[in-house]
C-alpha cells in the first residue's frame, strides 16, 4: 500500500506552520506520555496476539474521544518502507516502530494521527501520545495532550501503580511517563564556541540534548532537541515549566551570542551566510547534511534580518521535504543516494528561488 | 596627479570586448618588440639625463606616426602609486617601470596608450612596443605591431647589428626583439589532470608559460600566459606562426577535456560550477584569488553553455576589475585588504546579477 498523505490530518505536520513563540528559533514543542494497559504483557514481551489486542482496543476507543475526531491510523505493516521512512522523518514514528534497524515491522505497530496528536501502538510501551506545537509551547502542548490522555485513560484500562505512577517497559519512564522535549536552533552559540558550557549546564539541571535525527545522532546543521532526562517523583507541570523556564534561559543566551557575533565579526558572519544562500540557490547536488548545514545558516540570516521574504514555514518545510523519502515521495519513486542529492539540491533551488525572487537581495 | 582614464583609448583595454577568434578560452593575444635607441646607454646603465633624451626623443616622433594617433602619453613619476598598479593591472605597464617592487619610479619612466597600442618607455630596454588583441590573433597582432616599429623606426635611429639584429638589454630578447604571447582560460586540462603533459609539451617546443599576474606568479584561476622563449634566428613569422599553430593545438586539447569531462563526470561539474556562482552572486567578501577561481568556473560555465546570458566581455571584465587598484579607483580611495575583498564581492555580484536577472537560470 502507498500512503494517501491527503487524507493524513494537516499531514501530521501542522506545527510546520511557524506559528508559536520564538518560532524562529523554538522549531517545535514536543510532549508525549508513555501508557499501557493492564494486564496485558509489555510490548517487548507481548505475543502477536496481545499486541493486536491492545491495537484493538484503541481502535474501539477512539470513536468516543472528541480531542482524537478526524484522526487516521496507519498500520505499518500495510506500508512499504519508503512510506514509513515518510513518517519517520515527520516525527510520527520511531526508527523501532517503523522497523528502519534492520528489525521487521511487528504486527500491530501502528500509528494514529490526530490534528496535533499522534498516538504510537505497540512501541516500546503499548501506547505512546503525543502532541506537537510549533514554536515555545510547553503548556499548550500539555494541556492539549493531557486532555487526550484522560479521555483515552477513562476508556482504557491503564497499568497504573499507586505509589510509582504510570508504570512503563523502561523505569526511566516511570512516573508521569512524560518526556518534553523542544528542537531547537543554536547557531549563534555553535559559532560563539559557548554551545559546550550550555550543554553542561543543561545537563547537570536534569536535561539531556541530541541532535536533530533519531537517538544519540549527532549534531548537524545545529539543530538540538533538548528533553527531561527522569519523569519519577515531579509532576507533569513541574517537568514543563522546569524544561520552559531553561528553554527560555537557552533561547536568552542564543540571542546574545548572535549579538555579540554580529557585533564582532558582522561581515564575516554576513558573507558567510549569504555564502550558504548562494550555494542553496545554484547547487545541483547536494548531500542532506550539507542541505541541513547551510540551511541552518540561511535560518540564521533570516533571523538576523539579513535575508528577508523567507517565511519560518518556509525554512521549517525544507528542513522537513529535503529528507530522502520527502524527495522519493515528490518524485514518485526510491531514489538512490545520488538521485536523493540531485533531487534535493533542485527541490531546495526551487523553494528558496520561489520565495525570494519577489524579495530584494 | 590623478590619472583621467577617459582620456586613455579605450582604457588601454579595448581587447576586452571580447571579439577575435575563440574568445571564450583566449583572451588575449600580446606581442611586444623591445627596441633600443643607437648611442644611449641601455636603461640600467644610463642616467637621468640619457631616460629623459629617450623620453623627448619618442615625444618627438609621436605626432608624425599615423598608427599612434590619439595616443596619450603618461609620465610614472606624475602618477599615485595607486594610478601606476592601475596601469599595471590593464597589463599597460610592467611592475618595473611602475615601480611597484619596492624601486622608486625612475625619472623618464612613461607609457605611451594609443588604440591597441602601446609604448613602454625607459622599461629594460629603451622602448618596448606592444599590441594586444582579444582572442586568438597573432597575425593581426603582429601586422599593426610591425606597422608601429617601421613608422618609429623611419623616425628614430634603432641600435641594430647587421648578424645580431636588433639589440637588446637582455640577450635573452636580441634578434627580432619580439615576444609574443596568448591569456589562455584551460580549466579543462586542470580538472582532468591533463595540464600536465601540455605544459612539458610546451617547453619543449620552445614556447613558456606562467600565470596571469606577473612573472614567475603561479597560476590561478586556470588561466596561463603561454609566450616564445627565445627570438634570436628566427623571423617574426615564424615566431608568431608558431605560438598561433601550438596554441590552436591547445585550444582543441581544451575542448577534448572538456568533453571527456562532461561525458563522465557531467552532473558532478554542473554543480561545482553552478556553486562557483551562487558563491559570486552572493558572497560579502572575496579575496582576489577566491574571485578568479570561482570566475574560472563561470568562464566554463558559460562554455559549456550551462549558463546563459553572460557575454565574454563581462567575463573579462570582471577579471580586470575585480583587482585591487582598479576597486580602489572605482571607490575614489586606497582600499585595505579587507574593504578591498568587500568592495571585489560587491562588484561581482553586481556585474553578474545586472547580465544574469534578465536570463534565464
Amino acid at each position: 500500500m502507498t500512503i494517501d498523505l491527503s487524507a493524513v490530518p494537516e499531514g501530521g505536520i501542522g506545527w510546520l506552520s511557524g506559528g508559536g513563540e520564538h518560532a524562529d528559533i523554538v522549531l517545535s514543542t514536543r510532549v508525549r506520555l508513555a501508557r499501557n494497559l493492564d494486564g496485558i504483557a509489555f510490548t517487548g514481551r507481548a505475543r502477536e496476539g496481545e499486541r493486536l489486542r491492545v491495537l484493538q482496543m484503541l481502535r474501539d476507543a477512539v470513536p468516543h474521544l472528541p480531542s482524537l475526531r478526524g484522526g487516521v491510523l496507519l498500520r505499518l505493516e500495510d506500508l512499504d518502507v519508503s512510506d514509513r521512512r515518510l513518517l519517520h522523518e515527520r516525527h510520527l514514528v520511531s526508527r523501532e516502530l517503523a522497523g528502519l534497524d534492520g528489525g521487521a515491522t511487528k504486527g500491530g505497530a501502528a500509528v494514529l494521527v490526530g490534528h496535533g496528536h499522534g498516538i504510537m501502538v505497540n512501541e516500546e510501551d503499548h501506547l505512546r501520545l503525543q502532541t506537537v506545537r510549533g514554536g515555545l509551547a510547553t503548556r499548550a502542548a500539555i494541556d492539549a495532550l493531557l486532555t487526550v490522555d484522560r479521555e483515552l485513560g477513562s476508556r482504557l484500562p491503564y497499568a497504573y501503580h499507586e505509589e510509582f505512577g504510570f508504570l512503563t517497559a523502561c523505569p526511566t519512564n516511570t512516573g508521569t511517563g512524560l518526556r518534553a522535549s523542544v528542537l531547537i536552533h543554536l547557531p549563534g552559540l555553535v559559532l560563539t564556541k559557548e554551545i559546550g558550557k550550555v550543554l553542561s549546564g543543561l545537563q547537570a539541571m536534569g536535561l539531556t540534548y541530541r541532535g536533530l535525527y533519531g537517538e544519540g545522532s549527532e549534531v548537524i546543521g545545529n539543530f538540538f532537541q533538548i528533553s527531561n532526562q527522569t519523569t519519577l517523583g515531579r509532576s507533569e507541570d513541574e517537568l514543563v515549566e522546569h524544561l520552559q523556564r531553561v528553554v527560555s534561559h537557552v533561547i536568552k543566551r542564543e540571542h546574545d551570542a548572535r549579538r555579540v557575533m554580529w557585533r564582532e565579526a558582522g561581515y564575516i558572519i554576513e558573507d558567510k551566510l549569504w555564502r550558504a544562500y548562494g550555494t542553496l540557490r545554484f547547487a545541483r547536488s547536494l548531500t542532506f547534511e550539507e542541505a541541513m548545514n547551510y540551511l541552518s545558516g540561511v535560518r540564521l540570516a533570516v533571523g538576523l534580518q539579513l535575508i528577508n521574504g523567507l517565511s519560518v514555514e518556509t525554512l521549517n518545510r525544507l528542513l522537513i521535504f529535503s529528507q530522502p523519502a520527502h524527495l522519493g515521495y515528490a518524485e514518485g519513486r526510491v531514489l538512490g543516494e545520488e538521485e536523493a542529492n540531485v533531487a534535493r539540491a533542485r527541490y531546495v533551488r526551487e523553494a528558496l528561488g520561489a520565495e525570494t525572487d519577489q524579495a530584494k537581495h
